[in-house]
């Protein structure tokens, strides 16, 4: 089954074939079906290099032709290009603290198999969780679906403090982890259950989340766009013209953790009054649903259903809920109000758990955004609701695979790993 | 006297051209003195390329030539290049709410003139600035140092949300200034003083404080770096690898506006608790000097006077004058970590004000960043203190003007101008 793309290369010409095969992956991804002068005309190429380059993406796979569209197009016959999404596949991943998720799509970033399972990974600390992501990519591998299918890697998104560069996660409070080198974790994995030197991505979670929306959410290509995840932890992706923010230590959009009330509740981080120990999930559940959860740390196994039982008490009419639920939303938008003067995005999205507590926090969060941002006063910040709901990050994660391969960072995979 | 460089070109070969005179300029300004062929390395521009920019540098009177470093460069003789400090010069303006600044800068961005003074500019209403700054821009070219220098342009800083492209200025809250065409009232009003034609650049005075920092500040090329002023208004303009994080609609950086405080004192922005009400100048005198500030909005003319005897105060000793300035030093800590916490960059260097300040307020800061800072927990963020005074918002708009040129944005004025 699955082998490895090649190593990098060596810097230099190697680098331009390589940055050039992005430049046309991506010209076909956008235009398809599109023909060779096409993708000429769109990346500023020649039309040798683009048929040089052309030849060998079909060669590997990731490019297919047809002729098909030649009477759709009138005045430009012959043979159209589009991406070849039968070959390849991606894997994204996330665990957080009470699931664990996999997305696989194709190199069209179609789902082709999505697994979901409930899962306690706080208490079962990071070798096990370790252990049950790779067992769901290699199941998720033995899926029919996936027959045949190379692999172009595995992107994990994990809620907590990640260096992407070494695919180690340095703090995930929320999961009680502190260094922790996933990747190499993951690898050797996979290696043993007979898919070995598998390229594998670490990232923060808000970040995937992010990405996955800037690819494929309803804003989808929204330049300036914030993902917030709605979990036990908040966190946020910021996407300035398209790219991640990341900062000097890449530790960028902790919106979680921004102090908002002096002498507020204990946070998980163990100081007081952050955002997520206002607005986040287990602030919400203790003050909707206190008969559903323990006075402790939360068990990470029902949060779903502890989440549902407070969309159904607020769809109740019950007012305590109701405001508790309000002043979570008001929060909230005091925290985006924060990010917006500082920031100045486009578009905020409230993904994870927020999506199905929208309509009761949303527009408490609105108001407050409009009450304290004053940067985006001209425009009107936008406030949204993700449509990708728990599986956004793990999606982000393929994406962001699919997106190196786009962008030359990564090259295409050889012909012998099919 | 001066004249204006061309206007832009149409875009294509001259662009290029105008880019590649961009990047020779640059490698000179770094490398100087240096050779062609040297410049040619560092451009990776072909010699014969460099050889006519230079030419054309030279006869623009932008570069110079000389050959007496080829005894103190063994192996290296020749013809060495480096700026030509003697023809050009940029002029920065700052209006704020108790003063206007100039600072005129050569091409190497060393200052030739600067001028201060006390100016009530809430009071005085935009038009009488507009014409205070222009007469301030003419009273300094009529300087002896400028005598026969051609003008770069005029790069000048506001205290509000700007829209740069228009050169609009459209709100300015502690100046009282809604939608002012300031670049259109400065380039008429520099015509009518017989200067006719000047490029004139309006942007935030945070922006350009972190460009000044960015260019020549005690922490210069720190690429992640954050300048906040300290005025009556507290902005800060955030640099991102080296590059102005601007934001969907250009108002990114707002810092003065963030809730920090429930039910807070009154913001001149109309809001309760942002930082500005808590931690600005205006908030800062009226703890500290209660008895030099009048009840209603400051008069714009003895801020600097009343942060003296706030200082002297804090010097001989009076415990409730420090303890005011603590917590205004707390507050601004609690931005500053705000900040940090979704930005996550190297340095945050405080200024204006806040440098003589910041003996009492600096401590309180950075304990307050220490405490809620959870982003850069692994680097440990500095907070450091501005060396450039009241000066760093003009001298960043004069700094502007030559990173344009350096980058190829602004074509090289042309001989005719001299």
């Amino acid at each position: 089954m699955p082998t490895p793309p090649p190593p990098t290369g060596p810097a230099g010409l190697h680098d331009i074939r390589e940055t050039n095969l992005g430049s046309v992956l991506r010209a076909i991804r956008e235009g398809a079906p599109c023909s060779r002068a096409e993708v000429a005309a769109a990346t500023g190429l020649t039309k040798a290099t683009v048929s040089s380059i052309v030849t060998e993406l079909i060669d590997r796979g990731l490019v297919r032709e047809s002729g098909a569209t030649a009477e759709r197009r009138v005045g430009r016959p012959g043979v159209m290009l589009s991406l070849d999404d039968r070959g390849f596949v991606a894997l994204g991943l996330e665990v957080n603290v009470d699931y664990l998720t996999l997305v696989a799509v194709d190199l069209l970033e179609r789902e082709v198999v999505a697994l979901h399972e409930p899962f306690a990974a706080r208490d079962a600390g990071p070798e096990e969780c370790a252990a049950r992501l790779a067992d769901l990519a290699l199941r998720a591998l033995e899926e029919p679906s996936l027959a045949g299918r190379a692999l172009l890697g595995v992107g994990v998104a994990v809620p907590g403090m990640i260096d992407a560069a070494e695919g180690r996660v340095y703090d995930a409070p929320n999961l009680g982890w502190r260094n922790v080198p996933l990747r190499a974790w993951l690898r050797e994995l996979l290696r043993k259950g007979g898919t070995p030197d598998v390229p594998v991505l670490v990232d923060n979670d808000a970040n995937l989340g992010a990405v996955a929306e800037y690819r494929g959410g309803h804003l989808s290509h929204t330049p300036d766009l914030v993902y917030i995840t709605g979990e036990v932890g908040i966190g946020a992706g910021v996407l300035v013209g398209g790219a991640l923010l990341r900062g000097s230590t890449g530790q960028a959009g902790e919106i979680g953790h921004i102090p908002l009330r002096r002498g507020g509740p204990r946070c998980g981080c163990g100081r007081r009054g952050c955002l997520e120990s206002l607005a986040g999930i287990d602030a919400i559940l203790r003050q909707t649903v206190p008969d559903l959860v323990p006075a402790g740390p939360l068990p990470g196994t029902d949060l779903a259903a502890a989440v549902a039982a407070t969309v159904e008490r607020a769809q109740e009419g019950r007012g305590a809920v109701q405001r508790a639920l309000r002043r979570s939303g008001t929060w909230l938008g005091r925290g985006v109000a924060t990010l917006a003067n500082l920031v100045d995005p486009d578009v905020v999205i409230l993904g994870g758990y927020f999506a199905p507590l929208a309509p009761w926090l949303l527009p408490a969060c609105r108001a407050a955004v409009q009450a304290h941002a004053i940067a985006p006063r001209r425009g009107g910040l936008r406030v949204e609701v993700s449509e990708l709901g728990l599986t956004a990050a793990a999606r982000g994660g393929a994406a962001a695979l699919i997106e190196a391969l786009d962008t030359g960072r990564t090259p295409p995979p050889s012909p012998a790993s099919r």
